[in-house]
């Protein structure tokens, strides 16, 4: 650690953009800014290992302050004035700066080295009173707050003297207040300053110098960066760069200014020079929203044509920040996100980095990227982010809409961004409700404390969910995901009551019919209608649009058309329904890997003949329900079959304990015991026996398909009847029968057996043969472990991570809502365990499994169907793990492919 | 496999006792009685090899005619008569016998070598005619069973005619029909075979040979055989030897006798020699209860003094038996089963093994026999089946009395004998009655569908358990068993009515305070009362009965001490009580390994302070229930510390979620409102809120004390305020603060945070300390699998194997009951999981968690404290996995000290 100060400014640097370790990536960039002849403003970097001495010493290491001190000569050399003078006073910036980005952590000081002297010489120096005590001020509302800790109460006690100032003054805006407020004000906040700590501000521009530079390394340590950081696993060892820099400034009168902008719109990714700026003021006035900021160039300006352009205000420093542009561009190859400040007409570059982006924009970017030639076609790829793509695929909410309802006070609660898109429609408080207001054409909202798989059709039918209860995997969030529906989920705040057809929030009464809006991507509730744009890609997909009328499609289209040329890992989709399987098809899945038939359970009459099944006293009597249901399983699987026709369905057997079939409700069993033609007693008994203390680990699965062999034989006849049917028809089915829940090898080898048995049967019967595999589905640790012995009756594995993760982790999905967001909070998970795939245990298991699974068959085709097979750092394990293919929801499809892509473009 | 016959007889034999695999168990020992010297009929024996060829090839080996020829010429040889010969006919018979004991699996075909030209022939040269056609019509019957395969009905089609025969005769007893009853008895049984087979009763001897021999061997591969063997962990490719053996009558006149003798008592294990003898009879009849056997010696004759005993009948003969016996046992040193025929007042020993014993028995037997110096103190280890320990501990019902009870109709039903011992007393169907009833003096059983913690006042009052649901490891179950109550679980029979106050069963309807008995031994159920006699160990142990006055406690103490020399896991307790540590000391254990403290939270006005904290908004209002709860907790844990002076005490901080401590039903949670002084709306969300899908994997264990810190805090300040305080009273304290579910090392690292602070805390404010441990329990596949970064956290593990089982296999042990009976009749399990560890699985768990766990921590102590603690095979599973020691129920200590020892004495 000889170095500890990097140096940078007038046209070279000790360091350039590789060296973000050191560096962090603001210094790392300034850096590069400075060797690429961009007018930086001189400064130098303290190392991320200057950082780590800190935290491991407590104390400065013992050479820094005389390298400091040079690097504050060589500053001075080229900016020209002295760090503490009171004639030519030069002052500094600190700002931390992390090896990655940790937005919110970021501590900032502005305007050090003025005292009660110096700022009477900078006054004079400039010739400009009022600008002089603005930075005075400024520094010490930043330093009582950074370095000193004085904060608390909103506004903070600083803002709230500014405050008081400009009220006194009867001024609207900070760049009104004069020269004497503003030395009013600096003595105020002295006093402020004096009076919280005992001690006065300090009056050593030194001291100033390293208090700042100590409270960007002690700002690594907080507790609210520990658990930033253990949540983006960013390792404690890497520390924060300490970046101190000359100031310049925008708030030196009206031929200065400060701005922010993007080489790109990063709202739509187009090829157009967007920002704001803001004159006479410091860079984090445009952040705060002080002032509203005015546009960068006329091109922006069609919203506020009042408004004059930075373009016509400061020509020549435009033309070259356009300039500069075009050059960061070319250099680093990525939108940029620049902070600029024009002192006296002259532009200077304060930072440079990767521009955040929407998914659209993220699209649009790498794919003209691509075709501009700035990046190789691999670097697309991983230029943006797989989660991004689902923005792309749901309808939104007007922006400008939102901003109105809330402004309206229209905002009822905030729950769990559960299920993607936005939607609108009248409350209902059940399936039954939902579907009737569907079927009259009104668009429905439906409100219920948890669902059910009775639900399913009023999911279907409604525009989107929203539940009191559950947690991101509840099921509402899942089958909401699966079909693609808005879901708000687990919001709390509801009180719904069905009986009276009412639910409160928020000190209102919402009742059956109101209108209500759900916003999926950031699960907030609204009273009343907004308006919502439908997803271009969808209505391409459809063919409610000509892919040329759409301004991301193609960009789209051609995005992922590269990621399956660079993917190892199949993706294929959870699909229940043939319109599920013929969307997800059209976003590219190359199969089912996981179709529930349970789902086909609840559907129209079918119920009824489920019901009789359960309460048959023999094997005669379910065989008689069951006959009932063949017809329309076999209906079902023959639409699938034909949306896939070419591609391989992994079908999966009853899996659901049978009391999901049955009503809970005392007045529902009576209802249903009459249409049964059973005793009120007699059904309440059933479904009394039924009734399990953990169904999660109860009679279900494989379990129910051993117990009777009936149903499994019903549900396999139903497959190859339908199978050779479809194949009579000359298309090319691939049914593979997937036996749920399986722990011992005995259960594996007597399902597979009633399968083989049916299968053998029905194509004796039809005369025709097809190809067909038998499975098994491993989601319970007992199968990882016995993986070499279930796989010698298995012709595939898939791992059903939601039921893995519930049995490993000991944790129930639809009951870990009520500490998830602590032990979040916490960090004890790094993430919720059912959205990202828990790797230390549950992905351990995965790995084991698999290994285990192929040293019996080394060809096993493995995949994994459960909620992680559509998100994308389970992706890349289970691309790591050898996975064949993971299958995910519809609507994540696209996700997954991209994710497929990245896995293996990140080995190198 | 040259030679696959092997001969015996005539004072030598091709065999030795050694050859059990080769010969099955009872041909090796025909064998080696025939090389004593002793009257054994000759025969020969086909190997077990000969078995597997069938098996393998589906016909018998090419050379086997000839062996098997020339066997029985060598028998004809010794024996006289030839078989198949009309003037001097010699039978056989033909029976099965396994490398080990395969009960109701053996398949025997007597009297082998007669059609309706022989049996004249015999009737001639015997002069018995009765006799001949007796002979004939049992080979009829048997081979008509066995061989043919008509059966079906009860009685079978053969019993039926011969008893119809017996009633148009006017006699009781089969063998009161004269010879002419039993001509037409075999002509009406050679006519019912070729009715039923098509064929006539096959004529020729030699046929009748093989097709005995080949059903012997067919027997080895029936479903039932199949089960059993899964069942019993016995290879299917050991296969079955047939032994084939002259024919020695005891049915050929009032000279002639048949019977079954023990070298010493079975039931009690006295030196005496017991059995019982048959005049004028064939083995089977004994077996069969057929006429009411005679008793052996004038010793046993006590009984009834009017019967003729073997000894005073057949002096030379039994002086005969009586030298055998003795001769039989110096040569075998353990107690033997003997069959034996006089024919014409000559003995022949048809059989001997070592005989199965009760628990008294076995443990008398070893004992005195290493006093005898007939074996060494480790044979003498491995004499006592662990689990027979039990029925010297439990109070049992006077076997008269059931006998009576059977007799009289009063048998209800039968559940699973789920907790040892007899219990009689009146029906009560809730906690509170049960509490009522033994408050008044009178001895309750416990009625209910099936338990909660709520009940735990009333089991614990109530002599026994009866539950209609639930499996061998239902709460009630568990419960019952850790309190050593006697219980009846899963009693699927009953219907239970708790509004009306009364049971139905089998056609009965009894009301609340009717008599009832349980039998823990066998899982039957009584109307009306029964004797019940006290175990005298319990009674020694509690000095209800001096050492001298017990016929067994000194054997039982000598063993068990013995066990201690040898066994390397140590042995602990599971107990919540002092009443209970006590007792577990007394029986052996050294400390406990799991104290729950859930249970002390039920008792007495506690549960109030319990539902306050629950019902708690803040912090503050919990923290005040808390309070209330502590001095009753420190008071628990003083009584524990001072039972256990000088031995760890393990406790467990809180495990169960909340909603356990609070009441279910709408009437329950109005009374508590109302005594709470909430709302019962209140309330009612309270529980509402609390409720969840599956509790098992919810909100429990640690997951309880990071939410609420303040439960852990005051948990450990009880344990460390006893601790001191005891400390200061010179007792010598050993506390070890077990944390539940860890999954996550996080986890433990914040729970022991909150323990290690209270306790310097505590110590501080006592000025002084004590030593004690924290650790947790490994109960889920994550934490086994990450055991390398929690043990970090742990000064030990213990693995909580039921949970375990319950996340590794996905397995519900409230809800298993409804399939595992199909499970276990299937081979899917080789055992109850919950009562047997499975090791391939579960096993595999443990021994990974070890590993890592010691990679960290070398020294690690690493403990199990599930149900599994008490299980020998289990206990010899967790030896050989390195584990430090074991903790079960009070009563079942002295079976895992045993255990503990054996899993040494077999590794040799």
């Amino acid at each position: 650690m000889a170095q500890m100060v990097h140096g940078f400014g007038g046209g070279t640097a000790d360091g350039d953009a590789s060296m973000k370790d050191l560096l962090g990536g603001k210094g790392a960039n300034l850096a590069e800014m400075a060797r690429l002849g961009l007018p930086v403003p001189a400064g130098f970097t303290l190392t991320t290992e200057v950082c780590n001495h800190y935290s491991d010493e407590g104390r400065r290491p013992p050479a820094l302050e005389g390298q400091v001190a040079a690097a504050i000569t060589r500053v001075e050399g080229i900016m020209g004035g002295r760090f503490g003078d009171t004639e030519d006073p030069l002052l500094l910036s600190v700002r931390s700066g992390a090896p990655v980005s940790m937005p919110g952590m970021m501590d900032t000081v502005l305007n050090l080295g003025l005292n009660d002297e110096i700022v009477e010489g900078l006054a004079r120096r400039t010739g400009d009173r009022r600008f002089a005590f603005d930075a005075y001020r400024r520094l010490l509302q930043m330093y009582g707050d950074v370095v000193l800790g004085i904060s608390g109460g909103d506004p903070n006690p600083f803002e709230a003297r500014l405050e008081a100032k400009k009220q006194d003054r009867g001024v609207q805006y900070d760049v009104e207040l004069d020269a004497e407020a503003l030395e009013e004000l600096v003595g105020e906040l002295k006093s402020l300053i004096e009076e919280a700590t005992g001690e006065p501000f300090p009056q050593d521009p030194r001291q100033q110098l390293w208090g700042a530079i100590e409270a960007v390394f002690e700002s690594w340590d907080t507790p609210r960066a520990v658990a930033y950081r253990k949540i983006h696993e960013i390792p404690s060892h890497w520390g924060t760069a300490a970046n101190v820099q000359a100031m310049v400034f925008g708030n030196r009168g009206s031929r200065c200014a400060t701005g922010v902008a993007f080489t790109r719109d990063p709202s739509n990714g187009e090829r157009r020079f967007y920002g704001e700026y803001l004159v006479n003021a410091q860079g984090e006035d445009v952040v705060a929203g002080i002032r509203t900021p005015l546009p960068l160039n006329r091109a922006s300006k069609a919203a506020g044509p009042a408004d004059i352009s930075m373009e016509e205000e400061f020509p020549e420093a435009y033309a070259e920040l356009d300039r500069i542009r075009g050059l960061l561009e070319a250099h680093y190859k990525d939108m940029q996100d620049v902070e600029f400040t024009v002192q006296d007409e002259r532009l200077w570059m304060l930072q440079t980095r990767s521009g955040k982006r929407t998914g659209p924009a993220a699209v649009r970017i790498a794919v003209d990227m691509l075709d501009e030639g700035l990046i190789e076609e691999k670097e697309a790829l991983q230029r943006v982010e797989p989660e991004q793509l689902t923005q792309l695929l749901v309808p939104v909410f007007d922006r400008k809409g939102l901003e109105q309802a809330r402004e309206d006070g229209r905002l009822l609660a905030t729950g769990l961004a559960a299920g993607p898109g936005a939607a609108t429609g009248v409350i209902t408080f059940s399936a039954d409700e939902a579907v009737a207001c569907a079927a009259q054409g009104s668009k429905a909202i439906l409100v219920r404390i948890e669902t059910s798989p009775d639900d399913i059709q009023g999911m279907h039918a409604a525009e989107g969910i929203l539940t009191s209860r559950g947690g991101m995997t509840s099921h509402a969030a899942v089958v909401a995901r699966g079909m693609g529906k808005t879901c708000v989920a687990g919001c709390g705040a509801l009180e719904i009551d069905y009986a009276t057809g009412v639910m409160r929030v928020a000190g209102k009464v919402l009742q059956r019919g109101d209108a209500i809006s759900l916003d999926g991507g950031t699960g907030e509730v609204f009273a009343g209608t907004q308006e919502v744009r439908e997803s271009q890609i969808l209505r391409v997909l459809q063919g409610e649009l000509a892919e040329g009328e759409s301004s991301i499609y193609g960009a789209f289209e051609r995005l992922l058309t590269a990621s399956d040329r660079h993917s190892r890992l199949g993706v294929r989709t959870n699909a229940d329904t043939p319109h599920d399987a013929r969307i997800a098809r059209r976003l590219g899945a190359r199969g089912i890997g996981l179709c529930r038939t349970e789902h086909m359970f609840f559907e129209g009459e079918r119920i009824t003949s489920v019901r009789k099944m359960i309460l048959a006293k023999t094997e005669e009597g379910r065989k008689k329900a069951l006959a009932e249901l063949l017809p329309m399983q076999r209906r079902d699987f023959d639409g699938i079959f034909r949306a896939m026709d070419g591609l391989p369905v992994t079908i999966r057997t009853l899996d659901p304990p049978l009391h999901e079939f049955l009503p809970r409700e005392a007045a529902e069993i009576a209802e249903l015991a009459q249409q049964m033609g059973v005793s009120t007693e007699h059904l309440q008994s059933v479904v009394a026996a039924l009734e399990e203390s953990n169904p999660m680990l109860g009679h279900r699965g494989c379990r129910l398909g051993i117990a009777y062999p009936e149903i499994t034989a019903m549900q396999a006849r139903a497959i190859f009847e339908a199978a050779v049917q479809v194949a009579a028809d000359g298309v090319d089915v691939l049914p593979e029968v997937m036996i749920p829940l399986v722990a011992y090898e005995a259960e594996l080898e007597h399902q597979r057996r009633v399968v083989v048995d049916t299968a053998e049967a029905v194509f004796a019967e039809a005369g025709r043969r097809v190809d067909y595999l038998v499975g098994t589905m491993i989601e319970l640790p007992r199968a990882c472990l016995v993986a070499e012995r279930i796989a010698a009756h298995a012709d595939f594995f898939s791992f059903g991570t939601n039921d893995l993760t519930q049995t490993t982790l000991g944790l129930s999905r639809d009951d870990a809502g009520r500490f998830l967001p602590l032990y979040l909070e916490r960090g004890i998970y790094d993430g919720d365990p059912f959205a990202r795939l828990d790797r230390s245990g549950v992905g351990q298991l995965v790995v084991l499994g698999t290994q285990r699974g192929r040293l019996t068959k080394p060809d096993l085709k493995v995949g994994i169907c459960g909620e992680h097979g559509g998100e994308p750092t389970s992706i890349a394990f289970c691309h790591g793990a050898g996975l064949d293919y993971v299958s995910c929801s519809p609507y994540r499809v696209p996700v997954a492919r991209l994710a497929a892509a990245q896995a293996v473009l990140r080995e190198g």
